[in-house]
This record gives structure tokens, C-alpha cells and sequence, in this order.
């Protein structure tokens, strides 16, 4: 994935890559900067111009991964399609970009807890705007009678938290495949609020449900 | 929770606990021998009769987390209830599992890559085990028509993923009880076979589907 720092040097982008790798296989607490910079031949020095310290670099990268799933979920969304398609095709973004980007997805769900405060709060504002997406679709689609769900917000956890896991067990011996996994997960989405079902009803009318 | 190990001496049951803290808070390579002993005012060296290394100790809560995962759902099913009472029961009894028990989840599910070879597969035989307690009633129901899944193994693995992601956000501001998340995890995973759907239907005979 390119950087989202248009303007980032390439010496940040690589010390920004071998630490993802670094995070993601020993943990924001068992990484070293010496050990990120001994990955790309630099002396630990060499990354205090680019981040000034480790919490930085993790800082930075939160804000590249929750930035990118937004991107990701906001190009994905058709706001005026019907809401089952619009539900479909924003869990599949999701899913797939949590599986393409399993790496960096880890940093970025299992490593908040180190952030300092101010940082937190900035990553949470982005998170909520993740699950905001996700909510605008179901509430729209619970109004219009397309979605079954009187449990909205535990539906919107529930989709929420079987797309975040992706990053922990992709790939699989099953799914290996990004894009099919998102057409699963975008499926299972539906049952949740009961779209399919409810469509199919839709095109039965008078079968008295 | 009271260890499975029944005939573990005080201070090995001690040591495992505050083991499970720091793995838990700092993850396993961020965690050292010294500072979980230091937790417990010991020395270092007082650990090693009790466990030979840090990977012992993070098998042995491996073992711990998986026996007891694997017995919670054990006791929760009734095999011969009805296939979706049984989903449910099993789902719920998952989900409360890995709320009530975050941390040591956290640990059991995110750390598994730092054990040796041969520890790895002793794991990777129990973790199979909770995968096919759902697949054979999901299976098991598809075949008796109570359950629509034409994707079965998309189904297990997205219950199975939705569970797990459980000990990643537990408790949150919606979710503070570990029995009522269970209710409601055992309903999404209803809908995720249709069973509801189902047997609404079975229960009106002549509505054509």
C-alpha cells in the first residue's frame, strides 16, 4: 500500500515499513527502535529526524491504517444504492482491507493501548468514524424496513469486530483469496440484519410476513 | 477461575497468574521472566522449578486457556436439544467464555506463534476440538434442514472469529455483562445459519418455502 503521506521522505516510509513488520510479529512492547532500524542497516540515530520517538512511529502508523480503512469503506459505499448493496459493499471493503493489509491491521487493533492520551483520542475519533459508516447504513436500513435488526448496535459490534478479527488469522488454509473473503464476510453481514430474507419477502408480497 | 492444573502448588498457580497479566498488558516479547516474578516480590531464579522457561509458562497457559475454553462448551451443550438450541447454547457459553476470561483469551489467542514446534501442535489439536463442536452441530443441522448455510465452513469460521474478537474489546461502554453478550453473540449466530428464519417457517406449514 502506498503511504498516505504524500510528502513523507522515502527514509520515513521504510522505517515506517520495518516497523509495521517489527509490531506485528514481536509487539509494540517487544520492538526495539534499534531493532527497526538494525532491520534497514541504520543506526538507531538515524530515526529521530523522521520520529522522535517509538510512541511517534506507532502514532503514525495508527493514523496511516484507520485513515486507509476509511478511505477504503467511504470509496466502497454507493449512498444511493439500496441499503443491502450499500451494507454489502462496505463489509466487503472492510474485510478485504483487513486481510490485504493483515500486518499493519494488527498494529493498529492489538497496540492502541500504548498511544499517549492526546494520540488515543485522535485514533478513537477515527475509529468512531469507521463504525459511524456502518451505522448511518443500518439505522437507514432498519427505518426503511429493509433490515430486521431491533439489536441495531449490537449488529454494528458484531460486523465491526468479524471484520477487525480477519487480521488475526489471515491468510488461512480456507481463505486466502482477499476480494472472496469480503464477498463472505459482506454475506454474513446481511443475515445479520436479516436482508436477504427480508428482500426475498419483499419480492413474495402476500405471503403475511 | 481455578486453575485445570488441580495438583499445581500455590506458587506455580501464582506465578502463572501474574504471567497472564504482563503477557496480556505487554504481550509475550515484551513480557521478561524477571518482571513477572518482580510482580510477585520473588526472585527470577524461584520460578524455574515450577516452569522451565518463559515458553513453558506460556504453554502452560495455552493448555489452561484452551482446556477450559474447550470444557465451557462442552458443559453448554445438549445434544439432544434441537440443533439451533444447541448453536446457541455453544456460541453463548464461547462468547461469555472469552468476555469473563479476556485477558487470559487475549493471551491464548494472540500469542501462539511464540511456542515451540511441538507446543504449537498440542495447541493447534485443541483449538481444532472447538471448531468441531460447532461444525458438527452446524453440519448436523444444515442435514436435518434446520439450518440454511450452502457455506458451512464460512459460517464456522465466522462464528468461531466473531467469539474470539471478544477478548480484543471486552468490556466495552454497550457490553459489560459476559452472560448477556452471550445472548446476544448466540443470536447473531442464529441468523448467520438462518435458524430463526427457519424454523419460523416450520412453524408455518404452507408457506411455500
Amino acid at each position: 500500500m502506498a503511504s498516505v503521506y504524500a510528502t513523507e521522505s522515502a527514509a520515513a516510509q521504510r522505517i515506517r515499513a520495518a516497523a509495521i513488520a517489527s509490531f506485528a510479529e514481536f509487539g509494540y512492547a517487544g520492538t526495539s527502535t534499534r531493532q527497526i532500524t538494525a532491520r534497514l542497516g541504520m543506526s538507531a540515530a538515524a530515526m529521530y529526524p523522521h520520529f522522535r520517538s517509538k510512541e511517534e512511529l506507532l502514532y503514525s502508523i495508527a493514523l496511516e491504517g484507520h485513515r486507509a480503512v476509511n478511505d477504503a469503506i467511504r470509496a466502497a459505499d454507493e449512498p444511493t444504492a439500496p441499503y443491502s448493496d450499500r451494507l454489502r459493499s462496505v463489509v466487503a471493503a472492510f474485510a478485504e482491507w483487513q486481510a490485504r493489509h493483515h500486518q499493519l491491521a494488527k498494529v493498529v487493533q492489538y497496540e492502541m493501548r500504548a498511544l499517549r492520551p492526546e494520540h488515543f483520542r485522535a485514533i478513537a475519533e477515527l475509529r468512531h468514524q469507521t463504525t459511524a459508516m456502518l451505522t448511518t447504513i443500518i439505522a437507514a436500513g432498519v427505518q426503511a424496513g429493509e433490515f430486521l435488526a431491533d439489536d441495531a448496535d449490537d449488529v454494528i459490534l458484531a460486523i465491526s469486530s468479524l471484520c477487525v478479527d480477519v487480521c488475526r488469522w489471515f491468510p488461512s488454509r480456507t481463505h486466502r483469496d482477499p476480494v472472496q473473503l469480503g464477498v463472505a464476510y459482506a454475506r454474513m453481514a446481511a443475515r445479520m440484519v436479516q436482508a436477504d430474507e427480508t428482500s426475498d419477502h419483499r419480492s413474495r408480497p402476500g405471503n403475511g410476513v
